[in-house]
């Protein structure tokens, strides 16, 4: 406990999080628990649910906290290539080993865990639209994207398709299957007028 | 199992599906049994292991069953028409009350349980993917889609922003939000030349 006593609080939540990621690599979601997760940092169980309520947040936690950098979007001025720079960087985080199969089973897991799936969309995925839809809103306003472009289902239109590849068919997500999907999302799927 | 004995296979078949619909629905993915679809369907649960190697692998096709027509894709001559039709169709059944709760968490399942991924895209995903790009071949041979268009995204791109709302916003799916992502798709993102 002298080790605990001595560190800060955001030091404690860093080295708490960086436990649950370890572990988490090591024995999966669903083998592992918030006591194991103590007993490695070093602290007590209830260290930790004063600042998660389940093992679910702060895995989220943990993963998102790798990825603050990967989560923004340059503004080089080009659109395509900011969305492409900002995909890849949280495809290498989130959907490639080490990190994919533990966040694939937390979105798993939020297919039966209410309050797991509001700390996704809370944490996460409203964010992140919110900086898709402002990146886009810029692009827009230089005449690089579509005027009638729905702005509201950005956040679908881009991740959906690499969703799609992670979770249902669960093929490696690649730079190159990013490419192909950021051409033809560009593109359209209607004939050229 | 005098009943039994009368059954014929298909019969059989059909109730032990029916049964673990039923069930599924009641007690929720996670607390249904092999053991308790046997004993409400009155059949022994070698009969079910026989049939299918897993409660997962026996949900998957008792929900796909019920679905046969709404897994195939009209031909009426106008493609937007009847993609739009086929997605209604897979929606309603798929991700709405009252089966969308056993098919969100039985794709949760799949992200730790390969054999479930396994047959989810070889009984589901697979064929879907074959019959919408067969639908859209023709489309393009038609010049009703873009010449250009990668036809092997094709099911990414139009289940991908479905499946996001599903699983991951959780909102629901309605014809509403089908059509705005239709229309979003064949524009493109990109400006108009």
């Amino acid at each position: 406990m002298t080790t605990v006593r001595r560190r800060g609080g955001a030091d404690l939540t860093e080295t708490i999080k960086r436990t649950a990621l370890e572990l988490g690599q090591e024995v999966g979601y669903a083998k592992l628990s918030i006591e194991a997760i103590a007993a490695r940092a070093g602290v007590g169980k209830h260290t930790i649910y004063r600042r998660w309520p389940s093992k679910g947040a702060l895995l989220l936690d943990s993963l998102l906290s790798l990825g603050e950098s990967a989560l923004d979007y340059p503004d080089t001025g080009d659109v395509v290539a900011d969305l492409r720079k900002q995909i890849y960087d949280a495809v290498d985080l989130l959907a490639a080993e080490p990190l994919s199969p533990l966040f694939r089973t937390l979105v798993g897991e939020a297919q039966h865990d209410h309050d797991l799936a509001a700390a996704l969309n809370e944490r996460f995925i409203t964010p992140q639209s919110d900086k898709t839809a402002a990146r886009l809103e810029a692009a827009r306003a230089q005449g690089q994207l579509s005027p009638d472009f729905d702005l509201d289902l950005a956040m679908a239109i881009l991740s959906g398709p690499l969703y799609f590849r992670l979770l249902i068919t669960q093929e490696p997500l690649t730079h190159a299957y990013v490419d192909r999907i950021l051409d033809a999302l560009f593109a359209g799927m209607g004939p050229r007028p």
